[in-house]
């Protein structure tokens, strides 16, 4: 095919799940079948590169100073659930399960790759438990290393220190996927399961 | 979400093989893990958008006036493959079993969604008909009601008249797919495989 051709299929293949079969139909979609919609797709990546920001407050995304999470009234301003990532939070948003608002990281700490306390998102995390508004900080990150090593850090220098008033500091529950039996699940998992149990009742 | 985030979000589902899920991913992709690599992409498809035209002679996508197949001296030009679309062209270039050239009608006949001769890209092959440097015609058009269709009309119309030489006119055979069993193919396949066999030696 041709250069700009080519050149196009390499960078939609670079995009998370996208194969080299499934960018070169995309490409062709693009420039033969449906031509009307690659404007339509550029102006989109424009106006969202242009006016998606991250939310001074939380970190997530934002088109104002704040995010619409953040800018929420109705939302519960006390509960602070702390995580990796922006789909992160958007996977919690999705359960509807959660009407606090949120802390995104942009990370976690790994002395491995060399990823240290001043990489992630945390003065503005310090600024806001210093405001003495947050009442719980949900740790929700992974239950990896990395994950460990974070909420460590963080229960240690932020939680305990830096606060105007007592925070209390939680983190999300380890066990069973739902649906999940426990023929299927590690060993690590179930332990998790096993100190995670609650009463019955 | 925001508003932009979602808008982008909705122009990418709107891609062949991408639903609700793969298109949050890209977006969050783009926005926030690589941001990086949205303007590239904003760039390689408005440069594919800009140079990437149909190909004078064949149909086929093209940079220049000629595509790069039909540019390529190497190439049989006496032999011309007869696609419905680009990305057949595409399967069939992948196969590396064909070292002619191609023709794309960019689509095929079909009275029911009123498709006739005239929306097809059949001019273009008229005159190269009419050129006389045309040995053989491979029609490699799908096997539905309107493959058919459009190969009778082709071998009707186009191969028996206006040709300057006698033309060949070809289809290509139709039968088991490689690996496939007798068991699992379909009784249509079946009649075809029968219809299509060969001396065995």
């Amino acid at each position: 095919m041709t250069p700009a051709f080519e050149h196009l299929q390499k960078c939609l293949k670079q995009l998370p799940g996208l194969g080299y079969r499934s960018a070169e139909r995309i490409a062709l979609h693009l420039l033969v079948e449906k031509t009307e919609r690659l404007p339509a797709l550029v102006n989109a990546l424009q106006e969202a590169a242009r006016s998606v920001r991250r939310c001074g407050r939380c970190g997530n995304l934002a088109e104002d100073e704040l995010c619409p999470i953040c800018a929420d009234p109705t939302r519960d301003h006390g509960l602070v659930c702390v995580v990796e990532q922006v789909p992160d939070l958007v996977a919690i948003e999705r359960s509807g399960a959660y009407r606090g608002v949120y802390h995104v990281l942009h990370g976690k700490l790994s002395p491995i790759q060399g990823i240290g306390p001043r990489d992630l998102n945390l003065a503005p995390l310090i600024a806001r438990l210093a405001g003495g508004e947050i009442r719980e900080l949900i740790l929700a990150l992974s239950g990896d290393v990395e994950g460990e090593a974070t909420c460590h850090y963080l229960t240690e220098h932020l939680a305990s220190g830096s606060a105007a008033t007592p925070v209390t500091v939680t983190r999300i529950g380890f066990g069973l996927p739902s649906g999940g039996g426990v023929l299927y699940a590690d060993s690590v998992t179930l332990k998790s399961a096993l100190e995670g149990r609650r009463d019955y009742l």
